[in-house]
């Protein structure tokens, strides 16, 4: 419901936009609105509309407007304007939103732009263009407050004033020296209470925590929200300050890597925006995977021909091959969510690993036991056949215990060798257990039967 | 490596400990640091070691630093305080979190400690504890900073300059009105940059975005995150202003309702702390879906015995069946993983449902036709059966089509329903698919042999 309200509101926007005096009502209109509110208001329109728009509200909520759609759509806007006002918006944007979206755009586009804006802001942009994807250089944005050391609180307070037209945040306020190398760290609640004659240098702390511009943006959002920061100074490796990654950017990675590990999770490739995407390229993200879960499905279909004689003589046997391999797969799954999980926000560390296995086991076993006795029962029950059933139920215990061990060791693993532990997912857990319970099922029928 | 660097200096701090001059030398060793910081560092502490610490940082920072630890550890670091040292932390500490360590508490320790906290923090707690589990009542503080209408900016500053010290944050500030109800809103940036002369209802946003104090916590945060709040006020249904949830709260319900989710996808239980759960506890959390899921097992189990007279002529049926599942359930986890947190995100609506269905036939036909052609090749140069390979083929297109459907649709019913999507997880998807696999699998074999 929400996100569709828009659509109500359109045909007065669009009466509005026919108006000779459009600029001045739609500013009446949105004046005094959050630009996330405008943007849900406005999202049903036509591009073209949308563009007029983002004209008439200018500089700053106008801007604020358009970096609110998603980049696929901000190009689309984008093309709605003159080659001037494209330049303008770039000169306006914020420079992380800026650098993203430059990046977006078609390589003959941003030449053709570029040369227009402003040189301070092209300097910017690439300079930000710089840093590798996934560090936090990629999502720093450069519009922070920042202060010298030698001047009073009070004189801080007229300078923040100054810049707190054009700055991301002026609640946490980075302290430099001369040569821009981050000295200290300022909250604007601290000058607030500070007396008004004392110095900068008297009120900030010292001990900053920053991170580099070349770690993980993972690691940096996990750091500003162990420390509850509002934004996290990034600094490059001597010390000069570049920049600050903000709360509400850090959100944004964390919704960002949570589809990243879940989509991981299920074997469901990369992430892409579904509803825009073809079918054709949804099946092709999905089949890498299938398809190596079909090779290791050609194994476990050579176990099975490999002991076909024994499905000759007890065809009973293939009846409970599903349930056991289901059993199995989901016993490994539910062990390898949990760990895969508990190695992401650091419930479990790599030195726990023989307490973990140690605890799979034990949870394999009881687990195993009390399923081999339901499945025994059932083969008891309708086969009539006592050695059926201790085959099966022999086969469970074993299997539910490797896939509970299995499903919390291989991710351990993965992490050790630097690989993502989020890969030894559902279905592929699910695929080696498979292979790893046939091969234990027919162990044991023939040592029975 | 990093949760473990505490135990590299915990002989020092045992030292400091003993010394007779111990509060001062603790802190010595402290005082500038961040509480996180200091908790990376005395984790490794006995609690009575890490008590001693608090009470030697007293008033603020030895609060801060207590609130660091998780529930379960700070009862037993809070058992290690005297009674009057129970009531002053409770007093202290900030009232959201007051209010959830309350509710940890056992009822005899509460009805002994109560008494002795203040009046107005003890009303504080009452009111709290009120709020249902899951709700934004259940998160918010009761620290805000507010204003009166008519003060000047100059006014609002010196008032702030008061507040400052016990509020959570005094950035964002709301206006109430003399009958507390919530009347506007501004940020500590909008009074900064006013004329010192110009009154808080005139800088004022009178447009409030607020949360109902018993809407969803998830719903609450992701409001929060759209309009990239520092903090967001929560009203009653009289629009009282009853109190703020804060960025830093809403990043751990992200992180938390990220947990319950992927625990919902691994059908792996409620979450627990796993590492200090016992193996008995695990093993009973996971032992209802796998009970469940055995269940559905025993349907397949029955349908192989209604088809042995076909197990028995074509044995090499049964060699694929492992194969066939597992690319059913792999497929059906695929398009689960991605509807269901396409639903959680907000990438798919609920009216969306025949795009997707339709984009999920197509992808399932696409790559079920491709994994046959691979699947009957297998079948055909192995076991040189061509009957075997067109049923081998046959089967897999029909059962990876109905699982992508499948996979996509039974969680937007779910939705429908107002049940978790997320339940419809991997493991159970797999089930259902299983069945119905094995059901087309046996069709397909009789219509050809």
């Amino acid at each position: 419901m929400e996100a569709k309200k828009g659509s109500l509101i359109s045909p007065e926007i669009q009466e509005l936009l026919k108006s000779p005096e459009k600029t001045v009502q739609i500013r009446a209109l949105f004046e005094d609105m959050h630009p996330y509110d405008i943007f849900v208001l406005c999202e049903d329109l036509e591009n073209i509309e949308i563009a007029e728009c983002i004209k008439a509200l200018g500089v700053p909520l106008g801007i604020e407007l358009f970096q609110e759609f998603e980049d696929e759509l901000k190009k689309e806007i984008f093309d709605c304007f003159s080659k001037e006002w494209m330049a303008d918006i770039l000169e306006e944007m914020a420079p992380d939103e800026r650098a993203d979206f430059v990046q977006y755009l078609s390589e003959e586009k941003t030449e053709e732009i570029l040369p227009l804006v402003a040189r301070a802001e092209r300097i910017d942009i690439k300079k930000l263009l710089q840093y590798e994807e996934g560090t936090a250089g990629s999502i720093l944005t450069t519009d922070y407050a920042s202060l010298p050391p030698d001047i009073t609180a009070k004189q801080a307070i007229e300078r923040l004033k100054l810049q707190a037209f054009d700055k991301e945040t002026i609640y946490y306020i980075y302290v430099t020296d001369s040569d821009r190398r981050l000295i200290g760290f300022v909250s604007l609640r601290d000058i607030i209470v500070a007396l008004s004659h004392k110095k900068i240098e008297e009120i900030m702390h010292k001990h900053v925590i920053s991170a580099n511009v070349s770690e993980d943006k993972e690691v940096v959002a996990k750091k500003l929200s162990d420390y509850d920061f509002l934004a996290i100074p990034i600094v490059n490796d001597n010390n000069h300050l570049v920049g600050i990654v903000t709360v509400d950017d850090v959100i944004d990675v964390v919704e960002e890597e949570t589809t990243e590990d879940i989509y991981k999770y299920g074997a469901a490739g990369e992430y892409i925006d579904y509803m825009k995407a073809s079918f054709l390229n949804i099946a092709k993200q999905r089949t890498v995977w299938l398809l190596i879960l079909v090779f290791v499905g050609f194994i476990s279909a050579w176990v099975l021909e490999k002991n076909s004689f024994q499905l000759e003589t007890v065809v009973a046997l293939s009846f409970f091959i599903p349930l056991l391999l289901g059993a199995g797969g989901n016993a490994g799954t539910q062990s390898s969510t949990v760990v895969i999980r508990g190695l992401a926000t650091g419930d479990i560390q790599m030195d726990d690993l023989f307490q973990v296995i140690k605890k799979e086991l034990a949870v394999g076993i009881l687990v195993g036991v009390f399923m081999a006795v339901l499945v025994s029962l059932r083969a008891l029950w309708l086969e009539k056949d006592l050695k059926l059933g201790i085959t099966v139920g022999c086969a469970m215990v074993v299997t539910v215990m490797l896939a509970t061990t299995l499903g919390a060791f291989l991710p351990i693993l993965f992490k050790k060798l630097k690989w993502d532990p989020a890969l030894m997912s559902g279905p592929f857990i699910t695929s080696i257990v498979d292979i790893v319970s046939l091969l234990v099922y027919f162990k044991v029928a023939m040592m029975v039967f």
